[in-house]
């Protein structure tokens, strides 16, 4: 049973870093962050420069990512069964709701939106693919934490808050396992206000042949349009779980 | 000065299989493919998988593409100077236009989509971003083979002809030397039923502050909206080159 290879995990370690800032870097910033001697950062860095996953800036010599990612991430997306299979229910779900409709999987302790349409008018919107959430305030990561077995957010030490964003945001573990239970009872999550002010969002689970929840489908919009005098809009609540049971279904999840 | 790594390079070679096919691979393929011992291949994918750029079907063992590379995709968007300064006029040349829009950069011998602006109008369309076009049969791609001194298109040997796509394709090297010239000195290049029957395109150089072309900006659409009698619509080629100048003042080149 062969190990992990270290040249590789520290290739990849620098494909990270270069993605997590935002600016180039250079060869002693990197050596320096990683805490690998520059001559071995440096040959990764000149193997990923001449397979296209890095470039170096004529002027500056600093590093950063290659147009070579940027097909892998493209080429991941066509081949994403999932998203593939998504592509029409999250665009009908789009329609009947009027709102920006996401599909979410998990990724290393967040969601990583997978597919996003636009809200149908013609306000000016930014694509969100391949943009990670909190698990813990986004109704994605509600849907996803609810019904993934695999599922765990950054384990807190005992007594340590999650991440606030507003002052809505479930900030006790505590309080963010209670909702969890109320996201299974009834099938279906939501976050009020609890990442950006002023947005709601909901979401229900995807599940595959295996009944697993392989992903999430949700919407979001301003509060003032998702939700009435009762909290959300019923008639929202059943777009977002109709859309989730046909993806399931053409997933070969049982019919009911 | 270090030399190339290999087992760096075998990851790449390893993820640029996966993004090549339509489905998973099993280690035997990928071993067999790529010419490498089972435990190594097994290895690296192990590595692979370890820091998200991999993933394993829990249920055929078939290895595919991870979310890990989705996200460098993005972020390799989010920091691309060209694509950053470019997204306003792109927008703009796609209303002046009224045609759809792209922005290629050299990627390894073909051109690399790293912006794609819809059709203004309620068709149904496909995000082209990360998608690669031949040099030699799109407008984009000879606007960067005629600027950019660094392009050359795989070099085909001495009589051999370049890759057909209809039969308006120009598959002699020598015809594409003289058409190249010609692009050099209108300062835009165009195509028309060179790689989709029904489609034309055009294109112009963008400009870095070294004058070097860095990319290009360009529309294709139906034939019959893009030609006139007289060949190509004036007024677009206008648009576009104005837009491709704009975008290479904001990189720094000279303002004339």
């Amino acid at each position: 049973m062969p190990g992990r290879i270290q040249s590789v995990e520290r290739a990849a370690a620098i494909l990270r870093l270069l993605a997590g800032g935002v600016r180039g870097l250079s060869l002693t910033e990197i050596a320096r962050t990683l805490e690998l001697p520059k001559g071995t950062t440096l040959g990764i860095l000149r193997t990923l420069q001449h397979v296209g996953f890095v470039e170096q800036d004529a002027e500056t010599g600093q590093y950063r990512l290659g147009g070579g990612v940027l097909r892998l991430g493209t080429r991941y997306l066509d081949g994403n069964e999932l998203r593939t299979r998504a592509l029409n229910w999250a665009d009908s779900l789009a329609g009947r709701s009027g709102e920006s409709v996401r599909i979410g999987i998990l990724h290393e302790g967040q969601v990583l939106v997978v597919h996003h349409v636009f809200r149908p008018d013609d306000s000016s919107q930014t694509l969100e693919v391949g943009s990670l959430l909190p698990l813990h305030a986004s109704a994605l990561g509600k849907a996803l934490l609810a019904f993934d077995p695999l599922a765990c957010p950054d384990e807190p030490e005992p007594g340590t808050e999650l991440v606030g964003y507003t002052r809505n945001t479930l900030t006790s573990p505590e309080e963010l396992q209670h909702e969890l239970e109320a996201v299974r009872s009834h099938g279906w999550a939501s976050e009020k206000e609890e990442l950006i002010d002023g947005e709601v969002a909901l979401a229900a689970p995807i599940r595959d042949r295996r009944g697993t929840a392989v992903g999430a489908i949700g919407l979001s919009g301003a509060i003032e349009r998702l939700c009435d005098d009762e909290g959300l809009r019923r008639e929202q609540i059943s777009y977002v779980r109709d859309a989730a049971r046909s993806i399931s279904r053409e997933l070969g999840a049982h019919p009911w």
